[in-house]
């Protein structure tokens, strides 16, 4: 194997460390987050730093960059308190990127991109209408984190809405009939393909596929 | 699209409920991680909700579960201040997901697993051989998270081990050489296969492959 040690990687060039740290941490899944601000104005950001933190409660974790460099959707949902998970699909990648470009402040992303705004009767927060996976977060908590000014923020799931036909009888989100893509470092794009599903571990028993 | 509101996925059986709550946010990263008490003796978890917080300083976020649901890992990395974290590649995938079991304190997961336990001198955590990408965090900082008590661990990457030949000529770590796994839900494992990398995007510009 090759070694690197924290010399190495402080010494290099920094958007080789960037490609390379930002790999160690493996595959990430790719969301588009929906915001607005006050005045109702729509903001679409990429986002792949997002954890699942529990199912009862319902929440999600997500990371936001430094404000400097990643202001509108972390001013947006401290406004308004709300902000829309939609997942990417391999059918709108290239457009998804594109979101992670900084617009200035009021330059609607699905204008720059083409994206279809999806606005629903009193949930304030906009949806990509291409996404097959739209989640409506009520944002819980902001977690400032001083190490390096980044922020967890920290959402409840309060409804969502998911393409046809992608539960499966026992819940199962199948990700890969809504073709969801996830990422790694920070510009490569994967589509899975499912290896299989186990039944729950226990000591002494087994590994057993499911179906 | 179906739709589902808080007072219908409250009102679902438990298992039904975590399959689609969990299979919300999208695909995730594997990665066994590997702690150890003060006695030296290893501890091998499986976790999938980690990311990627900065390259400068290298910081990497993980959530633990509550502490009664799963104790080893965050007793052992309170206690030594370290931990490993082992990418999971399709080989070893079944044995990755049967470290998911609750085994008795004390019990090794390489013991029970056939995982190879892989030391090093002077680094108090074990690795895990099999694996392709292997990094040595320090522990920053454990914050708990009251909402539903979890924690989100921030480690810094003190160094790492890569497999030969991952790394491309910017940095870029190429996960699929290293046939990494990603997961999905409580239990699902997909083997990613790369769409496209893109340059960074700026407005106005056009979305342009790498390579």
């Amino acid at each position: 194997m090759q070694h690197f040690s924290a010399a190495d990687f402080l010494s290099w060039e920094r958007f080789y460390r960037a490609n390379v740290i930002s790999g160690l941490s493996g595959f990430k899944p790719a969301f588009l987050i929906g915001t607005q601000d006050l005045l109702g104005r729509p903001n679409l950001a990429l986002f792949q730093n997002i954890v699942h933190l529990g199912a009862n409660p319902a929440l999600i974790g997500l990371v936001n960059r430094p404000r400097e460099a990643s202001p509108h959707t972390l001013a947006n949902l401290e406004a308004t308190g709300w902000l829309s998970l939609n997942a990417v699909g391999a059918s709108f990648v290239e457009q998804a990127h594109q979101c992670s470009a900084k617009y200035e402040d009021g330059i609607s992303e699905f204008d720059a991109t083409g994206l279809t705004l999806l606005q629903r009767p009193g949930i304030p927060v906009p949806f990509v209408a291409e996404s097959p996976v739209q989640v409506v977060l009520r944002v819980e908590q902001v977690l400032p984190l001083p190490l390096n000014g980044t922020h967890f923020i920290i959402g409840s799931v309060q409804q969502f809405f998911l393409a046809d036909g992608l539960l499966g009888p026992d819940g199962y989100l199948c990700a890969e009939k809504a073709e969801l893509v996830c990422t790694a470092g920070l510009d490569a794009y994967y589509l899975p393909a499912r290896i299989g599903r186990f039944a729950y571990a226990k000591p002494g028993k087994e590994v057993t596929p499911i179906q």
